[in-house]
């Protein structure tokens, strides 16, 4: 249902963030690399055909210019997430700007810079819609997350800060 | 079927352009005005009750330490939609930072600054996903924009620079 | 008398910062992890109840799209002072500006990224307002500082800079 | 009770609206110019003698490399609020960083850039900790800001977006 | 010889800069609307067949998320010089960094923001190395630039700076 | 004494602060324009005989990737001093960055974005290193401009906000 | 028939990458150290004899106030690609602003901060538009990116994210 | 002659740049920690008795929210130079702002981040205009630094990339 796709393979340990949290919550994908600038045309073939091939997301990231995301986003009307890959000497904001900043009528839905995780959940939230099963996972993931604090918050109650940090280490 | 939140009335310029394509979209939606500093609870108790009052996309938009996508976020498991407002001495930039850079867990779907139109396309396409009507309608609005675009194009080469430059004073 | 709060147990090596100072002064705290993004309705509880429960300033530290400072802030009349975290691709930049860019009328008290032992002080500032005894260790804390800073100095006019950095090996 | 220095009187109209705020909350405050740069002495003579004059909170406000909460804040253990001007090319970011970049030992208060009226609020939570009446003060405006809101709100909803932007011209 | 291309036709008050200097060294060039986003396949087209109908530099102009200079050289071995256009609230930032940090592969030779004057001279010293009268024309150019600023020299040296600036009133 | 050179006309407005400060000082300047991408070899030829032309600091202001200061610390031993002009999209940062960040060996004195009157004042204070008349200027400069601060304070004391702001009018 | 050149051996590492794709291509070329600023008569000599001696095409890196591409540019007509090499706090911005925003007249090529493998094609791309040998290398050249590329997805598709990551250690 | 101020003995390292070549070039010096922050008083102290006690020139070094060096210069007629120090999570910009962007009539002569050696250049032009041996060296320096890099352009014509590359190792 969802399409991970990435410009490169050294965008791979971040993307799986994505994946990792699809797994989680029990939506399957697909997990592809295509360069928006050294494979132009399986990218727009990608992007074409996505829609037929029951795909309902794309998750495309990119570091530096990251024109992925865009370029998938002018050739379909599925809802496009664009993860800025965190690389190269400008560390993101490069990626971020060339990803957010879509001019108006394509929008790419940005996450954070290396937000993977954050484009499965959001991937999620819309499958979500018009999915029961997803619906209920996804507030379980919330409970989960927050009684994941407050188990931290409690821990940190019992122990102290010097406490806390130690068992830690 | 969308509900479009900001933090003042002062964003309401800039956020009238996601009221605008939803309406020519064919998209029913609420707009409301709601301060996650100034009404915190009503905040919190719009996005608690969204999806029960039949919300399925929430467009946020708010500038400077815009916090009301990211709160509203954390309140409910529907697809948000940050739009960063530019305003204030640092123009967005804050708005974009404290919109897109949401912690692991609570994602926000980040357009650009004041790209509030974006936000109503994007809704639209996750509407769009189980409604054949919406997704018929972007795929025009894709196709007009093509054509729009196209037209200037032709313009532009019967009348040159100073021509086509000359017919828009 | 004092509240620090952290969105994450990860800002506590950098929170334990202001603890510290305060424990130096002799002035009560208790340490509070609780996310504004996956713990809200604590997080909101916290707020509303900290003037109740004694509490006269809040110290609340986050990173990335900080919003916890703000969103207590939002719910209290208590003073609140905000710690932008260093973490992730924006190294702080986005906690800092999501945290002293509030709108008006719900101030936060900003001190500079990673500032916890700072923050711990101007706490100790405001409650030496109406504290004589808190008040006097601050001038004692302020001579201190003096102190050191004038031992290093004759050090390095009796060592020179080559003396001095090996003294320091 | 508050003390407003500012560095020029350029920065005057912004800092006004620290002085406005505190009429409105019955906080009587004097108002100081006074440059880091240009008058040294005296601007140090203030900050030592403030805590004596019955100062309980200073609130400074300067543009470009704004020097004068910090020095203000090394000569004193008063809680000093640091108001960063948005003025000359960089637009208040250089006033910004070097207000609330204090080293370890020497807080600033930050407020947002020309946040005047931020600081004359916290100036006001500060003091009113051990002030009843400011208290009680600060609790209507927190009302009456939620009111206004509202007001905003209903007001949108009767009207609409075209209605309400109608009406405000 | 030159394709100048653009992604709206908002960009053509900036890249008519590019046009008149490629007029004043007689060199010829197709002026075209294209957006990467809006147009994606004709853009693409166009980058394709570029150097078959004669095309051997390409300049690109867009703002925002600037994407169609590096979308035209992932489908071209021509030189593609790319405009960064200043435009929305980050001015210009973000076209640059969407433009200059391109993957290694497909460079683009980016030129300063709103830089389509220096485009067009860029482009001209390009075909001006297989093309004798260009190349002539470069260096006259050179000339005049040179003579240009000699003259005010002159005159700022002859009537001292109130006369000069009195002069250009 | 001290020679001012510009990289353009257009700077002329910026760089007559410096002049109208030296003029109150009562040091000779000339004023030059001569770029350092447009007159290469005549701005070299100026460096290179500034100091047997009996100069003693070079003042050069400059915009965008202002070369111009760089350029002329390289050919000569004579303190340079380095005025970023604010122009173009990047309003001045660029011309900072490219005039302050100087690789060790070749410093130039760089003073804030437009400050061409502190690179007036700062060409005195070496000058007025060996010149007793100059050094007395400055210092008297340095009262009246206190002085000047000192009026407006009192003005301030005896008008209030209200009337200082209307006396302005 | 390239000249690359950089202002310190401590960019060699980096600049490399120009001169390896160049061999890959068949491109002959000099290597040259030259600083702007400490050999400015040697850097002028080359950049005016260049043309002279057969060079096509000069890349010019530097790191910081990064002067040499331009200073070279506006001594030659010859086609001048800029490197911003990163290095120093600003890593490499500071660079890319001094090469990028030259002023009108002497433009500069830049490719990405360290993107001196994107200069050597650039390069390659300008001189293949008279020598088909290096046009024909080009097309072959993008075709193995592509089908590198290709590769790579080949092998995700295959082994999963989790083989794929683990193939690599 | 020279008085090299830092605001803190964590400057050391890098200030000892400054002093390095002073002693290079024969300059005498005394280095001084003395914070504006912690030891104000002290510091008010050293910049106004610098003159008296013979020294021309001050160099001052200071990190984050930077005042050192704009504090003393507001207490002295001899001209300062800063440095800003890299550290802290905005790893020098903050500082570069915090010294740089000082208001009009306070001037300091700012060097690159990091930049001590640049300043003890900077220090060594100033003081050299009165004094011929000084002069003389940094005219010899200016020499060395062009010799060196010769050098190493000779090196590298010889060895080749690799081999230089290998001759370093």
């Amino acid at each position: 249902m969802v399409g991970i796709v990435m410009g490169s393979d050294s965008d791979l340990t971040v993307m799986k963030g994505a994946a990792d949290i699809l797994d989680k919550l029990g939506i399957p994908y697909e997990v592809v690399i295509s360069s928006a600038h050294r494979l132009p045309e399986k990218t727009a073939e990608y992007a074409r055909t996505a829609k037929d091939r029951g795909i309902q997301v794309i998750i495309a990231g990119a570091g530096m210019a990251a024109h992925l995301p865009g370029v998938i986003a002018s050739l379909t009307t599925l809802p496009v997430i664009g993860v800025p890959i965190k690389s190269g000497a400008l560390e993101g904001v490069d990626a971020l700007y060339a990803i957010v900043q879509m001019p108006p009528g394509i929008p790419v839905a940005t996450v954070g810079i290396n937000g993977a995780k954050n484009a499965g959940i959001l991937a999620a939230q819309i499958i979500g819609l018009s999915n029961d099963e997803i619906q209920q996972k996804l507030a379980e993931y919330k409970k989960e997350m927050a009684q994941s604090v407050e188990k931290k918050a409690e821990k940190l109650k019992k122990l102290g800060i010097e406490g806390y940090l130690n068992s830690r280490n």
